[in-house]
């Protein structure tokens, strides 16, 4: 017998491996971070032993949902501003709302919140681009979450920030910090074609390519974008970025929603990963990305909510069942992004994209145990004939009962076990209520 | 000090009335069946008594969601065939589905299933549109939900009725039987204009006007049906319903996609009321509804899921986030269907559309208690600025704790009073395993 560390028994367990293996009465064995072992309990059991076992007897045991677009610390501006004209928004509320409030300690509590909603929801790796990242590194380590942290460069002073040469610095400072870490990955964060110079686009080109880490970008978010791009060098945004020659296999490119079939067929030359955000490309008005086309062209595609200001939630579950729908009505297909490649691209295709998949995205043996738990018992899952259009069409966050990141129980019972949420909710109502006095609320109307 | 039955205390009541009034430390009391008063805690507490408090301290009390199209025991069917086309998801898989399963015993149980899953969700209200309604309408009797029923009209003989003879026997029973109940509306359905002919169609109008009942049906749903009806009769699928006289005020038109400018006027003119189910027509592909247009017609707009055969849940308040999204992203603008206007279109423009306006739709002194309460204390609705924005983009279906129809609690701290929810999804579970065997299953790819 061999000796483990936990063994999770008695699962449906949608592994999400290359042949789309569903083991039903299933166990997972895990050693240390890793899992060892999986198949049929019966088999499992004759051959391992742990000191601690989840009987997850009625749960779906799948890979944790992998969000590859976010801006975490966001969450204490969610809902600030809402149904307005996008430069409105962004002009009279989030700039100067940032301006003011984002602080060391408030970047630590929207994180703080923002890793609460994702762990209660099934997501157990994020990709951050912000401010003051180290607080946000900090707090994933202390719940337990995975995730790549990267301090945005733009061509304006920001709070942690007068200049590029700064946010290169604190980079470095984070990559040396953090590059033996378990869980924390630390990446480049360029923040947009129309917001960076030619030199600043290069400039964190060279800095990922040099440290070989993730080069964080939004492309082609908006029609407004891609006109003036056009109109300034008669290029389309990805053109530009690819004259730029700073597209390639590092890059994690969130929206792309404005790509025409030569800019896919860069994408696919270049290696590069899409960050595909439905929801907020929807609120914002902004279109909907090629991903059927993407997908024909083996470009690597992954799901992210962006952040909670643009979305308003961090709810991957959701997100996942809207770019279902969204690609069937857009493209007039019933059968386009079926839920197996839905599920498929919220986990193991987003692990692709930051690149992480050799480590995360599916449950086999020798990946690293990031792991969620589905309770199968609720009405509006029931019954059940496919587990994945289940998973994608009727599940939600509410189901997710236990998460397992590295190896380690991070929620159980739906109680995150290394935070005190109550106290952090306390702090977030009262930085809303402070923010609420400082800027004028949009309501609704 | 007048006595009442119950007071609502401490909440954050959202009336939907027709100020859009948002009531911070407010209560609801309730005598009977109704509403007879609302405002400040402290005001309402100088004036009533009841013998039962309900303390809604860090609650959103809101009018109860509204349902204006289902076929509540379909159930049965979820995720039966996802991802196909929608000619052979009807002809290989619903039709012969429905026409070995569909019996007295299995509606009530699909039914049952249907009714936990809305009110877990905040649903107080459903329109239904099957075979056996009897069993609906006692299933929501019993369990305490409001609705409306009505026996399915169509041109070839289904589960219950061998012929529209029959059906409108069914018709006219039930109305008998339920003209005076509290929770039972009667209604007429007629499934749609290409599946029904001209005498049928005028024949359940007719029977509709007879009883001042409403007229449910399907219009305008596909390109498909659009094509359809204009070949046959050189008239788009409004203009043909109207030249038969069958559009009025009686009228709820489920999805409505394919409409033109001239058909929108019809609407109009005519006062038809329009159930909007977005989550299907993006699964199947049919379109969007031209929402917006109608909303400025001062048409009437109200939400539906449809069934679950097709959505794959009953869940408004995804509808809700997805409308409010679509629409945005339809018309390329982010004004457009806020979140105050989706949220009255969710309750009170639902009420409308079913001629229930009067009774239910919003918290208002003289309506019936139909109330839902919402926890705020979640991360992923935290903070709030404004309560449409969070209700509509952050909220959802478990957020909802209790339930109040009809002045009567159904469902109290998530569980529902009147009904054993273990019983009856075992039971569903049993009925899919029959269902999985003679059926052949389509597996997601």
């Amino acid at each position: 017998m061999i000796n483990a560390d936990l063994i999770i028994k008695n699962a449906i367990i949608i592994t999400l491996n290359s042949k789309f293996d569903i083991i039903e009465n299933g166990s997972i064995v895990i050693k240390d971070t890793d899992i060892i072992a999986i198949g049929k309990t019966e088999d499992i059991e004759k051959q391992f032993v742990a000191h601690k076992k989840i009987c997850a007897d009625n749960k779906i045991v799948m890979p944790g949902l992998v969000n590859t677009h976010n801006h975490l610390s966001m969450t204490m501006f969610r809902g600030l501003a809402d149904d307005i004209e996008l430069q409105a928004w962004l002009n009279k509320y989030m700039f100067p709302a940032e301006a003011k409030f984002v602080t060391e300690e408030t970047v630590k509590l929207g994180a703080e919140i923002a890793m609460v909603e994702m762990l209660h929801a099934g997501t157990t790796t994020f990709n951050d681009m912000y401010y003051y990242e180290e607080q946000v590194a900090e707090v994933a380590k202390k719940i337990g979450m995975r995730g790549i942290v990267a301090e945005s460069f733009i061509d304006f002073p920001v709070p942690n920030s007068a200049t590029p040469d700064v946010t290169e610095k604190h980079t470095r400072y984070l990559y040396e910090k953090y590059k033996n870490d378990p869980l924390i990955t630390v990446g480049v964060a360029v923040h947009a074609p129309y917001t960076c110079s030619e030199e600043l686009l290069k400039r964190g080109a060279k800095l990922a390519e040099q440290l070989d880490i993730n080069y964080h970008i939004h492309i082609a978010e908006t029609k407004w974008e891609y006109d003036l791009i056009k109109k300034k060098h008669n290029l389309t945004p990805v053109e530009y970025l690819d004259k730029l020659g700073v597209l390639n296999e590092n890059v994690v490119s969130a929206h792309s929603v404005w790509l025409d079939d030569q800019d896919i067929d860069i994408y696919a030359r270049r290696k590069v990963g899409v960050a595909h955000n439905p929801e907020c490309n929807m609120k914002l008005a902004s279109g909907v990305a090629p991903i059927p086309k993407m997908i024909d062209k083996q470009i690597k595609v992954g799901l992210g909510t962006d952040g909670a200001a643009s979305n308003n939630n961090l709810n991957m579950f959701a997100e996942m069942q809207v770019m279902a729908l969204i690609h069937k009505l857009w493209n007039k297909n019933t059968t386009v992004i079926p839920a197996r490649t839905a599920l498929r691209i919220a986990t193991l295709g987003s692990a692709e994209v930051l690149r992480l998949d050799k480590k995360i995205g599916s449950l086999e043996t020798g990946k690293k145990a990031d792991i969620i738990m589905l309770d199968i018992s609720k009405a509006n899952t029931i019954p059940i004939y496919d587990y994945y259009s289940a998973i994608v069409y009727a599940f939600n966050a509410a189901h997710v009962t236990d998460v397992i990141i590295n190896g380690q129980e991070v929620m159980r019972n739906d109680i995150i076990l290394n935070i005190d949420e109550k106290d952090i909710k306390n702090k977030m109502n009262d930085l809303a209520r402070k923010i609420s006095t400082a800027i004028k609320i949009v309501s609704s109307q």
